[in-house]
């Protein structure tokens, strides 16, 4: 039998964790932290396995969850979203784009990218019978060409994947970009994914710019998210997608037949924990500070840092230390320094721009503790 | 935009026990337990938690967990699995199911179900661009025609989906029947998937018939089983796919971009929970008490048993009570008994046989405890 997707290797993170650890590396390749949940929520989850929180969920997800989902996008973004309708608990913010994806794009459609693009979107294009066109995105600020945007938007375009704060790169919309989007969709049937995982991790006082803060891109959007990266439990799965009733409807059609549901206990513990919003409106200054400490113990070496607004990822230009194209360097980074990064050049349908300076860049996750951060920036400063 | 699923509506489990919720009937309805699973397993959840296994688990697995479920394949069906490329741990059976279908099933290609069947496997092959070939089992012994599957093979046919033991029916395969599969199959290149969620509740001495018992059936099998029912943790969503390497190859590509890992807590408490196989290997015999309980019960009822071989599933025959199809009879039940079943016409592509005595059948959850099981068969008892 023929593969179903005949390109798709072993995803990018499971290949460097693995090799972290085979060589000893530190490991800022994968994006998770080396610290740990917040205790009280561990026992939250603890409780309500007591409770008896461990049979089916509903297939929409726990009714509480839902509705702290809803209050803090109203919170948030003033945007009132329907906890019956609109909103559905998935198996992370993984599930979602898949069945996001599944449940718009035919065979035939087109699906605009932008790269370097998070490695699942393509595959889920591909699965539906749809075809992804890139557009890329280039260093040092990876900001959308929006005049590029509006060239690429034809006939054939079903969907638009935007992704802020932008994993790899960390750049993140402004209010502004949101404006041009909505102008650039505005007669057209497009659908938009809106990947915004990193939603609560944003600098420099900017404020997420959600999609769902415009009724118009909202109308049209699905809104994906996830508690892994929110409350440092990537393990637990726990995601969510937001979409205008009609759509949810179609995507809950999938999601019955892909999850289903997902684990009871972490929903009914992350729906009490979410009652206080101190933990995810401070998140910002807590990955501040680490992006910070990480930026100055690189003072000195000879790396050159990339602009960094959100997500808990640093890009590191490596061109004044070695020329090598960026997948060897972060293996030679992993056998010879000990430490693990991200190739970006493997989120480009072309490859990084086919030799150019911007192939010369590592992805480093900064979610570590302060001392992980230390051990590789001195590790670094020797190169 | 037209719907990838135009067919599907929420599923008959969720449509049920809302009902049951709504009206304060006993819910036997959706396939889970009404007592807990074992107090030891959710504390070795807590455990896992408080040793930091909080972040991404390995994309097939977790180690330990793999290892368990190679052991215990080998031990119960003799079965050499290699746990690095033979096993993959997914977001309950639901994930393991729709991603086997997705990873063989082609646009065109045929996928033979039996009818009563399970209500995922069909959304996933017509989302993958398949066909279903419905072949009906019949009341009240509800096998397989090994003719009728003969006739039905053909050039288009590219997997078979045997659920044994069969949900909704209690029905099991026996060795017999593996042979008579292997046969069949033998000079096709025809896939096949074991949904084997109740292989270990199995009654009256028999033993599970896995198509992993049959080396030349395991070659071309993905055989996926769950957790949830086995520990009474249908809420943590924890299965696994077995399939050869290069089919576990192909379904690790898409499993990777549909949930990428699962509940890393949950995989390590389950893996050293496994390590006693106690629980497991008398699981048949507690559902046995509970099937001969409910079934006692229900003398002097008007209700016919049908036989159950397997599963925490009866079959009750009402036609000497009512006339009424099925979906009607299950929704009168609830209002009026108050008692919730599911209606077993919704599994037959045809509608159950149009009519015939066969139609007047309810499927009946018995996972309860003896006291709800008590209190649904006196309800019952007076119809
Ligand atoms: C699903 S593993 C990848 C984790 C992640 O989000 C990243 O490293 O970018
Ligand atoms: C996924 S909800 C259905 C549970 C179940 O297996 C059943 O009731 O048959």
């Amino acid at each position: 039998g023929q593969s179903r997707l005949p390109g798709v290797k072993t995803t990018i993170f499971s290949v460097m964790s693995q090799l972290a650890a085979e060589h000893g590396a530190l490991n800022l390749s994968q994006g998770f932290p080396d610290f740990e949940c917040p205790e009280h929520l561990r026992e939250l989850v603890s409780e309500a396995m007591r409770a008896g929180h461990n049979q089916y969920a509903p297939m929409p997800g726990v009714p509480l969850l839902r509705q702290r989902i809803t209050e803090k996008v109203l919170a948030l973004y003033g945007a009132p979203v329907d906890m019956d309708r609109e909103v559905t608990v998935t198996c992370g913010a993984s599930e979602a784009l898949f069945v996001a994806i599944q449940t718009v794009v035919r065979p035939g459609d087109e699906v605009i990218l932008f790269d370097p693009a998070y490695d699942c979107y393509e595959p889920a294009v591909d699965l539906a019978g749809g075809r992804a066109i890139h557009l890329p995105l280039r260093a040092p600020d990876y900001r959308i060409d929006w005049q590029q945007l509006g060239d690429a938007i034809g006939p054939k375009t079903r969907l638009i994947v935007i992704n802020t704060p932008h994993n790899p790169t960390g750049s993140a919309l402004s209010a502004d970009d949101l404006d041009r989007l909505a102008e650039l969709v505005a007669d057209t049937p497009v659908f938009l994914i809106g990947d915004e995982v990193y939603e609560h991790i944003v600098f420099d006082g900017a404020d997420h710019q959600s999609l769902l803060r415009r009724e118009e891109l909202r109308q049209r959007s699905f809104v994906i998210s996830s508690f892994g990266k929110t409350y440092h439990t990537t393990g637990w799965k726990i995601g969510y997608c937001i979409a205008p009733a009609p759509m949810t409807a179609e995507f809950r059609k999938i999601h019955q037949y892909v999850t289903f549901s997902i684990a009871t206990p972490m929903q009914h513990a992350i729906a009490h924990f979410m009652a206080d919003p101190d933990f995810h409106l401070g998140l910002s200054a807590f990955y501040q500070q680490k992006r910070d400490h990480f930026r100055s113990a690189l003072e000195g070496s000879r790396f050159a840092l990339l602009p960094c607004q959100g997500t808990y990822f640093q890009l590191l230009d490596y061109s004044a230390i070695s020329d090598r194209p960026d997948l060897d360097m972060a293996r030679w980074l992993v056998e010879q320094a000990g430490v693990a990064a991200i190739p970006v050049s493997v989120f480009y349908a072309d490859g990084g721009g086919g030799g150019t300076k911007e192939d010369r860049i590592l992805r480093f996750c900064f979610a570590k503790s302060n001392d992980t951060l230390d051990r590789a920036c001195e590790r670094l400063r020797q190169l």
